[in-house]
C-alpha cells in the first residue's frame, strides 16, 4: 500500500484521574474525494487519502455505473492544491476518470450525483427501488468453504496487518482471504464502506474480480451496504467483527451469501449460509 | 421514548470452540425512511425505526432547510405496509412534513435529493463548498464549564440508559447532559449520524434549541458530520467514546466547539476548547 498522508499529527491535551498533560497524538485524516466521470463532477467522499485509484473503481464499479475494469479509458488523480487546509474549495483531491467512448452510462445512475460521507455508501439515490441490488451475476452455489479454525484466526491478521488503526485507534479495515486464510488485500479507512470499496477496487485493478473464492472481513458492524457491495463482487462470505443489521442478514439470505457476526475469539455467529462455514 | 420496532428475534448459529449451536438472536433494525417536503420525496435515510418524527425535524434543520420547528404546518409518520419485509419498494416507512406557505426553501438545498445511509449524512450536494458549515448563530463564548469528574461518568450513563445497544450491540447512541450531568435526551439509531438528528430533533420539538448549555455525547468515534451537525444546533462540547478525525477536529476549531474523544474509563482527550473542561 502507498504511504500516504493518511494520519496527521495534532496538539492534544490528555485529562486523566483529574491531572492535565499536553502531548502530540495522530489522527486518522478525513478529507473530500471528488471522483470526476467523463469530465463531470460525479460525487464527493468523505475518505482517508491513500488508495484513491482504488476507491474510485471500487465506487464506479459497486454502484454498477462500471462492470468491468476494461470499460476504463484513462483514470488521473490530482491531489490538492494545499493538503494542511482540506476544508478550503480549491483543496480537495479529484480523481478524474474517462471511460470508453463505447461504455454507455445509464443517465439515471449518473443523476445520482452523490456525495458520500466517511461512513455512507448508499448515497442520492432517488427513489427506494435504487435501493435494489443488480449484482451482475448470481452468486456462485455452494461456492468455497471456509473452517471455523480459520476464521477464529482473521481478526488477529486484520489487526497486525493494519497499521494504521494502531497509531489512531480511528481507521476502519476491509480484508480479503482465501479459503486457505492467505491474505489477499487489505483497505483502510475512517469509513467502513470506503475501505470495501477500495478493497474491490484494488480486486478489479488486479483482475481478481468476481472475488468467488473468497471471504471479506470487515472491523465493526455489518450495515446493508457492506452487504450490497460485497454481493456485487460476488463475494461468498462477509464476516464482521461487530452486529449486523436487519436489512444485512435479510439481504445476505436473499443473495445466498454466507454472513457472520460478532467475530471474536473463538466464537461467532452465523446470520446465513451456514454451508460454506466448516 | 416510544417502543418502536428497533429490533427483531433471528434464527442464529453460534460457533465456539468448533462447537455449533442454534438460538435466537436480537437484531438491530435497518430500514428505510422516506422524508417527504411539501409533497416531493426528499431523502430516503437508511434508519432504526423509532422517533422518526425526531429524526425527520432534526435533519430539516441540521440540512438548513429549516432554521425553527415553528416553519412546520404538518407533519405526519406513516408506517410502512408490511414490515417485515423491509425491502420491498411499498414498505417503507415514511414522513411528510409540509411547511407553512410563507417560508421559502432554497431549491438548491432541496435538490440536493439525498440518500442517506444508516451511517451517512452528508449526502447529496454537489459541489465542495456545500461542505462549508452555515450555522444559524455563532457558538456562544466561553460558554458553559463541565468537571472532568462529570465528564468521566457519562458513557456510563449512556450505556446505562441505551437499552436497546445492550440487547442487540448494534447500535449508536447520542445524549445531551446538562453541566450538572443531567440526561436530556437520548437516541439511539444504526447510524451514528441518525442518533444524533433524532436527538437535535427532540430538542427541537421540546424548544430546547439552540442548546448552548448542552453536552452531547456520542457512541464510536467524531466525524466531521457530527460535528457540523452539533454546531448546527449550537451544542457547545461534543464528547466521543472513540478516536474524531482529522476533520473534525479542524471543524471544532474553527467553530469555537469543545471536542472531546477517546472518553474510556477515568481518561480522555481534548482536541479543541479547553477552556470549557474544568
Amino acid at each position: 500500500m502507498p504511504m500516504a498522508a493518511d494520519t496527521i499529527t495534532a496538539p492534544v491535551q490528555t485529562v486523566e484521574n483529574g491531572l492535565s498533560s499536553s502531548r502530540s497524538d495522530l489522527l486518522a485524516v478525513e478529507e473530500p474525494l471528488q471522483i470526476c466521470l467523463n469530465g463531470s463532477p460525479l460525487s464527493i467522499t468523505m475518505r482517508t487519502p491513500g488508495s484513491d485509484l482504488d476507491l474510485a473503481v471500487g465506487f464506479l464499479f459497486t454502484e454498477a455505473i462500471i462492470h468491468d475494469v476494461d470499460q476504463i479509458l484513462s483514470m488521473r488523480a490530482e491531489p490538492g492544491l494545499d493538503p494542511s487546509d482540506s476544508a478550503a474549495e480549491d483543496s480537495s483531491d479529484r480523481v478524474t476518470v474517462r471511460l470508453k467512448p463505447e461504455v454507455a452510462i445509464d443517465p439515471a445512475r449518473i443523476r445520482r450525483n452523490f456525495y458520500t460521507s466517511s461512513s455512507c455508501g448508499v448515497c442520492g439515490k432517488l427513489a427506494l427501488g435504487a435501493l435494489e441490488i443488480h449484482p451482475p451475476r448470481p452468486m456462485r452455489q455452494p461456492g468455497p468453504k471456509f473452517p471455523s479454525e480459520l476464521i477464529y484466526r482473521l481478526p488477529d491478521v486484520l489487526r497486525q496487518t493494519q497499521h494504521t488503526f494502531d497509531r489512531t485507534g480511528g481507521l476502519h479495515a476491509a480484508a480479503l482471504f482465501s479459503p486457505a486464510g492467505t491474505l489477499l488485500g487489505l483497505r483502510e479507512d475512517v469509513g467502513r464502506h470506503n475501505a470495501v470499496d477500495k478493497l474491490i477496487g484494488f480486486a478489479l485493478r488486479e483482475g481478481t474480480v468476481p472475488l468467488e473464492d473468497s471471504l471479506i472481513l470487515v472491523s465493526g458492524r455489518a450495515g446493508f451496504e457492506l452487504v450490497q457491495k460485497s454481493v456485487m463482487a460476488a463475494i461468498p462470505v462477509l464476516a464482521a467483527v461487530g452486529a449486523p443489521s436487519s436489512l444485512a442478514v435479510e439481504m445476505a439470505k436473499r443473495f445466498g451469501m454466507t454472513l457472520v457476526g460478532f467475530l471474536r475469539g473463538q466464537r461467532f455467529n452465523i446470520y446465513s449460509g451456514n454451508w460454506r462455514i466448516e
